[in-house]
């Protein structure tokens, strides 16, 4: 069993056509295998997300939205770490649709921003799990993340 | 002939082992081609990026930087399209190696930063050019950025 479990919720639908982000969060997904579980989950609606957030049975929530708090990588991974923590060694992460977070879920949970720019929905998703993965080896020390 | 030209120079090797990375900025590429021609330049070593970049006969030059102005994507688009028009339609991006840029680009040139966070080199590549497209349809009023 991994030390701990990442999810990810993501208002929308895996989109065939942006294959390559598939590809290359399948290739970070599966370098974590050693330590975590990261599994995402793609909800139809606003509605389907707030239901299934507020089902959690535990876990750390962070909810990604571009007016949230803004870490460098060392302090994404203190944060990060400190949600697994807190969190039963679980955090989720919400990524909301076109229209954003909804209200809800921006005025109950940590808000944290990837950048000041807006990107795809999906590159979104490629970026926070290649932070997340950064994170698991800016712990362990290795060279991945040189400064 | 498109009427701008933007030039990517960088610090590394084009790799294959993240192809995804090249299919995505390929897609994004063939995208802006009909508004302008984007090239990526790959640069053996910091001196031959110095030399290269000191015999731009024209263009307004940016290099990226984590110490950079942090811009959102309406900002960026705006600096971009003032770039353009003093660089005469062109602009220069830098995109220095795994230890950053070398000093003599640093103080030399307008540093932007994409985010506080430390991306790999080449994802760093294809975020910029996923905001230089964006600026473009920013500048059209289509629909891909909605905020």
């Amino acid at each position: 069993m991994q030390a701990y479990t990442t999810n990810i919720f993501i208002v929308g639908k895996k989109l065939n056509k942006e294959d390559w982000i598939n590809q290359a969060c399948d290739e970070y997904q599966k370098r974590l295998t050693p330590i975590m579980d990261l599994t995402t989950h793609y909800l139809k609606s606003d509605e389907e997300l707030i239901r299934r957030v507020e089902s959690l049975p535990k876990g750390k929530i962070f909810a990604l939205d571009e007016h949230g708090a803004m870490y460098d990588s060392i302090t994404f991974t203190n944060t990060l770490y400190k949600g697994y923590e807190e969190g039963g060694s679980t955090v989720h992460f919400i990524i909301g649709g076109f229209a954003g977070l909804p209200d809800v879920i921006r005025e109950k949970h940590k808000l944290i921003s990837l950048s000041k720019m807006t990107w795809p929905h999906q590159l979104a998703r490629l970026l926070l799990i290649e932070q997340v993965y950064r994170a698991t080896e800016i712990r362990k020390g290795s060279s991945y993340h040189k400064e």
